[in-house]
């Protein structure tokens, strides 16, 4: 029993039972409900020691439970190892949900805590309901891992700098202006936008509050003639206060969201998407006051103009260069036997993509898995866990970076040694996925959703699958997951459309062996217009060669194998230019006609 | 101006006038709401001309418009000319839906007008709602045409004969049983049924009553501790009588649904389904008697049990048989100079399969286009367009009938002269796609939406589509159509599961030129069960072989060469030993080893 944890967790079941709540639910989200959380609100790893970015944990008076995916069924079982915290499997056939455990714990009356900051509004009416056809009650203002946590980090206070529009494309005059139009077609005065990216990206402002999130902690609120951004000004560049002041742009604290919200005047009409705000912000607006509906932001922010294409071009050129370097590297580094650990590579990359131009940060840990550490999807080398890369399995590689230019998500695997038939058969199973979904042209109006299989067919059809989405929408120099675009099995309703940028990786997870995922960045690009309507085609952007090693070449056919021709070919135009000549000579040998 | 149209809808106006609607909307379907509709129903067709199955209409009091969906556009553009009526195009850009049309030519205050026996329920609240928003009324018992149309024919009234458990698989009681499980589930204590094909197989009984489909009209009530059928009982078998006698199923006139929905005892819950159910039936009953939820014989009929199985195993072989004597004849006709026209070729087809065991009716009209009518996706011909079959063009053969085994839906397209290389090309695409469908092995758990793009994917590539699903669920000698299985792109919620009968029909319509379609039935079925989990897959039944002259091989990979290869390995297996040495011996042409 981990002791560390179980102290935190008596202590709080002291506070629950001094507020008369039975079951705390404490989710991975902050009061943005963001996907990367800054450490100040790292409140579900304080409680538990599970450090993966999905995850809930409810505490019971005397139970404990946590909920992933399978991204991290093997780091949280890792991780919760003598805790007293249980692991239920999301997704896995007769794993409870969370209401469902708890409806079938909890006697008729008791409460369940949360804190209405962690969760948006829709969230909290959907628990409000399931909790209460079971005579529930749900207690919203649950903060107690706040009373406990006494030595939580500070709120991030990083430097606040504008966007140049060589960079953004768009000013911020005219994203208001957009914005507006959309308000004023709501028929609605004010749009309320919390989400940390939404904020970055209509003010053009970034940040490094986060953790590889260029943003900054704020909420905004447009309205029709001026707008008010809720951070602390003090951090904000001179520059940055003269675009702000020549767009009516107000600078408010941070804290001051609840107040004006609170103080609305009844004139006011206010767009709030209650899918991305948090339960207690949405509640201390008058109802009156509000018109329910979706962000615009979130479409506006997933189309990219053609200054973030062309940055995005650069970007990829640039992450190829450093990949390069790196894998060049490790490869001469292991076959001369010295050793290099996960760690180690990962640090390697780090330095070769912070060479580059316009680098600002990596645009999330990057994973470096080893032989089985591949097959954890979410993997994140620890002290503990740092293996030492050598030729015989595979190693899965998934990194990025931040430019000024664009953000990249790039995964490759690669062996150094020589593979066995069945990491082959494996490998090209993925990579086939892959160029069918890269190589496919669809309707105008298809879905993400329908592609999804494009990837997963061969390994379907040997009896194997992965359990994540087929693709996520990437921001431009801003989260490396967004919405609302994405490639998964379940539909969200969203047209894929020009100019939308999402990942394109399949994988395959043998646990205990080893993982394999190919990815690039694609962007959505016109294709023909026939006949039969208007069509549209991915363009695939990420520029480093699949290790042809790995690939079966039997199992091609010969459209895939012109397929990978082709994209080699593509690499060594674009990266060969930029290298010294031993790393010129590497990767010739890696873009080699197959 | 075709007078006699135009004449009715003058008549019609008159009416809407005194009874001061100014919009009257008339869709396709019965009280049932059936796909298909007895004569007695079909008012649309009556007032418009046009004779497809699907299709609303709507009379104002100085336009006509006719909606209908991509497999109609040619019929109801010939249908409609000289009518006066509009056609508008379903899923065209650019085309109004009926409510927008409504709402936009409609002045406030106006009333629409419609048969609340001829929409559910669910439809009538959401038109309600959006012509509300509106400051429209809605009138749900317009049901102008039954006063206008003097000589609509009668309800049907079709020996009505119970279905051998042989054939059937579950005895009544037993489907009684399971259904009275789910209603005591559903804390309720009755199910209204009122869809036909339900009611059919709940009862297991079969009749006449509509053209293709082997159900009766009728309405059904399941108790606790009974049944009610209502329907006429003089047309009921003694054989039949007595079986529902034994159940406790009391038979009463059709139109007393009315009565007893209106007169339920307080303490009965009855389980209506909004989607299944009319409106007016709907609204006969005391809301306070009403639980709302899904019908639990969809689900279950779509499942199929063992002796259905081997039932559509043995209709299929019997469809086969009678497709072989039938093509054979075609082709040795046209080359000898015979002249054989599409209706003929459909008579012929029929005078086939009737000659088989078990055989009932047809499960649908065939539709057999060649050359530019095989681009009419749903092509029924007329004396007028009854074209004669050539050699240059390909021909389109859509048919299938209902054995008391089961029911089959089968389509080929053939060429009987010599292709051209576009054709060839056309074909083999939308071949490669039924492959791609029929070899897939897919997780436990999928909807068919996710596999849609398999059968479209090389048609996309080569810039092409079609308009319509790509598979729907087949009934067990019952509707060709059937529920909630699909294979389609818009995503309904069905997981596929084993036992569920659906079809794989990509195809091709190129306007003025050619259509090609390949239709199987295939039967979900056991995949392999691993590590990720267990799979299923599809099972082909329909055995006919593919026009191998119509193949461009060098399009095909290894894999869909064998898989035609063995496929036509089995047709031949199969279906041989049944014919006679003339046409096996044209048999064993067609199945040659490409």
């Amino acid at each position: 029993m981990d002791e560390n944890i179980s102290n935190k967790i008596s202590d709080l079941r002291a506070i629950m039972q001094k507020n008369g709540v039975q079951f705390l639910i404490i989710p991975t989200s902050d009061p943005h409900l963001s996907e990367y959380v800054a450490d100040h609100w790292k409140s579900r790893a304080w409680i538990t020691g599970f450090t993966g970015s999905a995850g809930t944990a409810v505490v019971s008076s005397n139970e404990a439970g946590l909920w992933t995916d399978s991204r991290y069924f093997l780091q949280a079982e890792e991780q919760l190892a003598g805790s007293g915290i249980t692991l239920y499997k999301e997704g896995i056939a007769g794993t409870p949900s969370i209401n469902e455990w708890i409806c079938s714990k909890a006697n008729a009356g008791a409460c369940i805590g949360i804190d209405g900051e962690r969760f948006s509004a829709n969230d909290v009416a959907q628990m409000q309901q399931t909790f209460g056809r079971h005579g529930l009650h749900l207690k919203c203002d649950a903060s107690f891992i706040n009373e406990l946590w006494h030595d939580a980090p500070a709120l991030p206070q990083s430097a606040l700098f504008p966007l140049d529009i060589q960079y953004a494309g768009e000013s911020l005059s005219d994203k208001l202006a957009r914005t507006r139009a959309f308000i004023k077609k709501s028929q609605a005065n004010a749009l309320l936008i919390t989400a940390l990216d939404e904020v970055a990206w209509t003010f053009n402002l970034r940040a490094s509050d986060v953790d590889f999130n260029p943003v900054a902690i704020a909420y905004a609120i447009v309205y029709e003639n001026s707008a008010a951004l809720f951070t602390d000004c003090h951090r904000i560049s001179d520059e940055g206060k003269m675009i702000f002041k020549k767009a009516n742009v107000e600078v408010l604290p941070y804290d001051y969201i609840y107040k004006v919200l609170n103080d609305l005047p009844k004139s006011t009409k206010i767009i709030v998407d209650k899918c991305k705000t948090n339960y207690a912000l949405t509640h201390s607006i008058d109802p009156e006051n509000i018109v329910e509906g979706s962000s615009p932001i979130t479409f506006m922010k997933s189309i990219k103009n053609e200054v973030e294409v062309a940055g995005i071009h650069k970007a990829v050129v640039k992450d190829g260069v450093a990949m390069a370097y790196a894998f060049r590297w490790l490869e001469e580094c292991v076959k001369s036997g010295q050793k290099v650990t996960e760690m180690d590579f990962a640090e390697k990359l780090y330095q070769c993509r912070s060479q580059q131009a316009n680098f600002f940060c990596e645009s999330f840990g990057t994973i470096a898995g080893y032989g089985r550490h591949g097959a954890i999807v979410h993997y994140s080398a620890t002290k503990e866990s740092n293996a030492v890369i050598g030729q015989e399995s595979l190693l899965l590689v998934d990194s990025g970076a931040n430019y000024f230019d664009g953000t990249t998500d790039i995964t490759r695997t690669i062996i150094i040694g020589s593979p066995s038939k069945q990491q082959k058969i494996d490998y090209t199973n993925v990579l086939k996925g892959h160029i069918a979904l890269a190589s496919i042209q669809f309707p105008q109006g298809t879905h993400g959703a329908q592609l999804d299989v494009l990837a997963r067919q061969f390994l379907w059809n040997a009896g194997e699958d992965y359990g994540h989405g087929t693709g996520h929408g990437i921001g431009h120099f801003l989260c490396v997951h967004e919405g609302p675009q994405n490639i998964r099995i379940r539909d969200n309703g969203t047209e894929l459309q020009k100019g939308m940028l999402i990942s394109n990786e399949p994988g395959l997870y043998k646990t205990g062996q080893y993982g394999i995922r190919t990815e690039n960045m694609v962007l959505v690009q016109e294709g023909e217009t026939t006949e039969f309507g208007r069509f549209l085609q991915f363009e695939t952007l990420s520029l480093f060669p699949f290790d042809s090693k790995l690939i079966e070449i039997s199992m091609l056919n010969e459209k895939e194998r012109n397929w990978i021709n082709q994209y080699h070919q593509k690499v060594w135009d674009k990266i060969s230019p930029l290298l010294d000549e031993e790393t010129q000579k590497w990767l010739a040998q890696k873009v080699k006609t197959i």
